[in-house]
């Protein structure tokens, strides 16, 4: 059974938004704003009394007023305002009150910390449904709902819970720019009536959810949430980030959403039991969910590299390796492609990574190195295919703009023609706006542009696409160890 | 005494390219343009038989029809032509040759190795300097050479030796977009004649170079190399990337430079004796130099964090404390500060990470933000004062904009106003060419531009801030501990 809290948050069929100041940011306003920008369907009934129209919708005095029935509200109110909002809400029939409101348990102050508890037995008593407070609420973009400004309009397979709203928006813009979009995203803040093992819950039985990722200050019921984590993992890959591991982040999280951060080592039991993804920081989070949206269940761990020049062949084979991957031999048949267009080349150069920077700069490079792509692509021998592609080398600007090009196009060939799954490493640096008009940068950001809405996994550095996608090995190993596959339970 | 080979590549009187082809991209002509286009000051002498031309400099068939002498000889002749053209060089009466002809040695083929021997044997008895060959030889924007397109053309005070010319460029391009400028580069390569050793003490010597970084894949000569780490690593930061380091890695490196990789325990050992900073990875590198170029000796390990939300601020506390740092407690004075102006605020909130976010979105915030900052830079409580710039939060484009301007001004004021060094972390994401169409990208890339020509350190993430600092920290406390400071010499 799913929660009806969430059943209802996610596909309301009326939204009042609460608490709509005059300032020059008014939380309230911009929740009005996100409805209308991605297009929600149901009516949206902004409450206030100081205005007749906000965004060019027709605000009333008080929800009572609102023309018809409410199933959710978004509450910016100042605290205060909260305990006799639940009364009226329950009295027009609402089911579910998200509270952006905030300043309640977190502060640590005893006269907030009782608010908080009476706002909870309210709503018990009033049967009513409560998010936060002290969160962004939800984000579904396939029923128009969003907590802010620019997030995708188009769906997505990423389902996510996060403690802090502010992770939250800030994984989701990073995330957008590798090509990840959401299924349903919910902030659940200071966790007072629903709580982390309900949205994880929810999340798992979800059909919209392929991959679940999650953000965690801290948890009042760890015996409940372990439950969840682990059914959790066996239908879908759960990547979490436990925020609040040391001593002044564990003190930030209690400030920061009354979380109690607990002691990291039994957290990371938790985790690896249930067969949970750690990631170590947001970033990599992004990248593990990089990793698990745009690849398949990758079984082996030997990886052909190709592109990048003699250096960053050395390097990446060493981070590739350190990372645990097999940077396996060179297939035969790839050993006798090369030789037959290039006697000339010597056999040390045969190798896994393949350096293609010693190739001649003329239309042999440019057949043969596509080619090569190509049955790494296909090859048995291997379980994934890294290309690198870089910035430096012995070309202009213009000739590297057309060198990069012919990449991305080998690329994206091979992935159509081969069997193994391709992934890019590929760094467009820290970038200032005089930076982007240079043409060199520029040209990454172009291949960026051709390659992460193809659905290729793109990685600023070899380190991170290794340390990310042998998690993503582990994960499915230890799954498969698990679950016997269907052939296996005939037999 | 300086290295004579170095000394004269660096600052030749004159310079020949020899080996120019017709082809798309010839080496030979990029070097004659790259040596125009930083406006090298001496006479340039293309050599070649088939134009009379080469990008406006008048071409000579052959080098001793040079109408003026020659100290330096660039040459990009295929390996069969090497032998004869050091003989003319003699007679040239030419100091030093660097050869970016490659396939020699490192293709593990007799015959070439024959020939590379044969070449040193030559250098030797006609008493000329050799670098390479197998590489791009040297960058020295003060004397206007270089070997790469846009390579900035102001000096700076990183030197760098790298056994790869590839990974040479690609740091300097992606150190570049750090703020980093370089005194002198050398791209060594297959180290015939000039080896690492020599390059290291040249740097070591070397007036225009404060801190030193190098890429190396293996040594000749363990015992000559380990006496000039620890030589320069007493003088200046010896900042140094091992390539080669696994199995593959090793492997590849043999066939790149003909190096021998070497027990990457041994390496371990003697950098870590000789006191030298070992780097990841090639963007480690970057990190690491950009610590040691814009942050002074920075003696302990407390951190004062502020700015990027709730979230952002756990996650901060939790990666600084990882590497290493003490999140150190708020001081009394800032505490009272924000007491008198926000005597709302709640006790949990008054903390280290200052969580900025929760402050009105007005007046307030703008003023008590920048007081703040100012106040953890002066405080004798901090050691390093590290500001996030994030994107999430409530803001639309044009909002965010103008906060995150803000936010860049009062992080330039607590510079100008505070003694402690200020770090900024901001992340400009993987961007395509749409993505910095869009404002909120574009807001970040704003900010770099004003944060990196002031000289800040900006990093991508706390854990690679946090990592790189440590290590600079954990450089001056040896160092301090080896050289007794003047006072103590005379107690």
């Amino acid at each position: 059974m799913k929660d009806q809290r969430l059943e209802t948050a996610f596909n309301p069929r009326s939204i009042a938004v609460v608490g709509i100041s005059g300032g020059l940011i008014s939380m309230g306003r911009s929740y009005v704003e996100h409805l209308i920008k991605l297009g929600y369907p149901g009516p949206i009934y902004p409450i206030t009394a100081k205005e007749s129209e906000v965004l060019g919708r027709r605000a009333y005095p008080s929800l009572k007023e609102a023309p018809g029935p409410v199933d959710y509200v978004i509450c910016c109110l100042p605290a205060a305002g909260v305990l006799d909002l639940l009364t009226e809400c329950a009295d027009k029939g609402v089911k579910v009150v998200h509270l952006f409101t905030a300043r309640f348990s977190e502060t640590g102050r005893k006269e907030e910390t009782e608010l908080e508890r009476r706002i909870l037995e309210r709503v018990r008593n009033l049967g009513l449904g409560l998010i936060g407070p002290n969160c962004m609420g939800v984000y579904h973009p396939k029923a128009g709902i969003s907590f802010a400004y620019e997030f995708p309009s188009e769906p997505g397979r990423l389902g996510m819970f996060l403690q802090s709203g502010g992770a939250a928006s800030e994984f989701i813009y990073y995330a957008r720019l590798r090509g990840l979009r959401f299924s349903k995203v919910i902030s659940y803040g200071n966790a007072l009536d629903l709580d982390e093992s309900e949205c994880l819950d929810y999340l798992a039985q979800d059909e919209e959810t392929g991959i679940i990722a999650g953000y965690i200050e801290g948890t009042r019921d760890g015996r409940k949430f372990i439950k969840s984590l682990a059914r959790a993992a066996r239908i879908k890959p759960v990547i979490l980030l436990k925020a609040g591991r040391g001593r002044a982040g564990s003190a930030s999280a209690a400030s920061h959403t009354a979380a109690m951060a607990g002691s990291l080592d039994i957290w990371r039991t938790a985790f690896r039991q249930a067969g949970v993804v750690e990631a170590g920081s947001l970033e990599d989070m992004v990248d593990l969910a990089v990793s698990f949206y745009h690849l398949p269940p990758i079984k082996g761990k030997r990886v052909g590299v190709v592109g990048g020049g003699g250096g960053i062949s050395v390097l990446s084979a060493d981070e590739w390796e350190e990372a645990g991957f097999d940077v396996a031999p060179l297939p035969p048949e790839i050993e006798t492609l090369i030789r037959t267009r290039m006697p000339d080349l010597w056999q040390g150069w045969l190798r896994n990574p393949l350096d293609l920077s010693i190739l001649p700069l003329d239309a042999t490079m440019a057949s043969l190195s596509g080619d090569i792509l190509k049955m790494m692509a296909q090859s048995p021998d291997f379980d994934l295919v890294a290309a690198n592609i870089i910035i430096g080398g012995p070309f202009s600007n213009q000739h590297l703009n057309v060198h990069i090009q012919r990449q991305v196009q080998d690329i994206l060939a091979a992935r159509r023609e081969g069997s193994n799954p391709v992934a890019v490493v590929l760094n467009t640096g820290t970038l200032s706006v005089e930076d982007f008009q240079d043409g060199r940068m520029r040209s990454l950001a172009e291949a960026v542009q051709a390659l992460v809405p193809a659905g290729v996994p793109v990685y600023a550095e070899t380190s991170r696409a290794a340390g990310a996608i042998i998690r993503l090995i582990d994960f499915f190993k230890r799954r498969s160890s698990l679950i016997p596959d269907p052939g296996e339970e005939q037999a």
